[in-house]
């Protein structure tokens, strides 16, 4: 019993985070009322604006306080190609490549077991936002998990038949480390979908 | 430019954290929209209650939002025992030993380098908090650096003449660990303050 208790509500608030226990929500706590009280004003407002504002984009459905998302509301995008995630944070770590077509974010992967059919990820939108626009390819980017390669399987089975390039991203050995660390199911991946090297 | 605005100041807001950097505050940002907007609105109000409306035990001088801290307040604890340390966060380590007396809670540490001398650090208020209370020792917890150390020493040297018995915390190796990856300095300070085994 040695915080008063504001301070006390503010660590437990903390704990919320990922990845922060009680040690670092105190460090935190303590450092915000001794060094920066308007630093976590502003936080505080940013935190109440973000979780009352945000909603979902009517086209893509990742996260966005507006109608459209800042990726969907581009015109100079590629219309052609349609990229599908998982989830928003996946719309922008397939940013950070340099890939400018479309996206759509499903709510997840597929699970049966925990109730989660193709309604519940959001499988007819992606089926109607690929119907409304004029794509030639769709890239199934979900997880390379074993939910994810169903998801990617579900949704190929489904599109293939309406005359669709369907592809799905690459496994293999990632760029960097060595080749005894990566696992075996990789390096399996790595060996069968093995590239002839042209000079 | 892939997320919207009110996500970028989240993200931005969140980095004042200790600790937390511009990929943690995505992913804290993310997982606050996506799993739980009801405690990242509890976290906001959290905050702005704690950033307004706490402020410093007029005793001790720890952060509480009242005019005693709970330890201040506490009829029950050894009023003989006052123990100096230089952060509110100190205090909680100490209570975490069990040490049932007083507390003051400096503003750092002396550093004339940096303008900070004697009225800066609260000097002043800890003689009279000694000259009020009915304190027969004094525990410097200072923190065990150059600073905390000459901070502890102008202490004492304030002090003792008041008739008091004033003590410094002991330097030692730690609990648990292996002796040769003990500084050598902590081993030497551990040699010197060796104790006589009485069986």
């Amino acid at each position: 019993m040695s915080f008063s208790p504001l301070i006390r509500q503010l660590i437990d608030a903390l704990r919320i985070l990922p990845g922060v226990g009680q040690k670092t929500a105190q460090r935190m706590a303590l450092q915000l009322l001794e060094r920066d009280r308007s630093g976590g004003l502003r936080l505080a407002q940013a935190l109440s604006k973000a979780m009352e504002g945000v909603g979902y984009c009517r086209q893509c459905r990742t996260l966005t306080e507006d109608d459209l998302c800042p990726q969907c509301a581009d015109p100079r995008r590629d219309d052609s190609l349609l990229c599908v995630v998982q989830s928003p944070v996946d719309v922008f770590a397939v940013e950070q490549t340099g890939f400018r077509g479309r996206y759509f974010v499903l709510k997840g992967h597929l699970s049966p077991l925990d109730g989660l059919g193709p309604e519940a990820i959001g499988i007819p939108e992606l089926l109607a936002r690929v119907a409304d626009g004029a794509f030639t390819e769709v890239i199934l980017a979900t997880n390379p998990t074993v939910e994810g390669e169903a998801t990617a399987h579900y949704i190929a089975q489904m599109l293939i038949p309406k005359g669709l390039t369907i592809s799905r991203i690459a496994h293999g050995v990632p760029l960097g480390g060595e080749l005894d660390l990566v696992d075996g199911g990789t390096l399996a991946h790595a060996l069968a979908g093995r590239k002839t090297i042209r000079l």
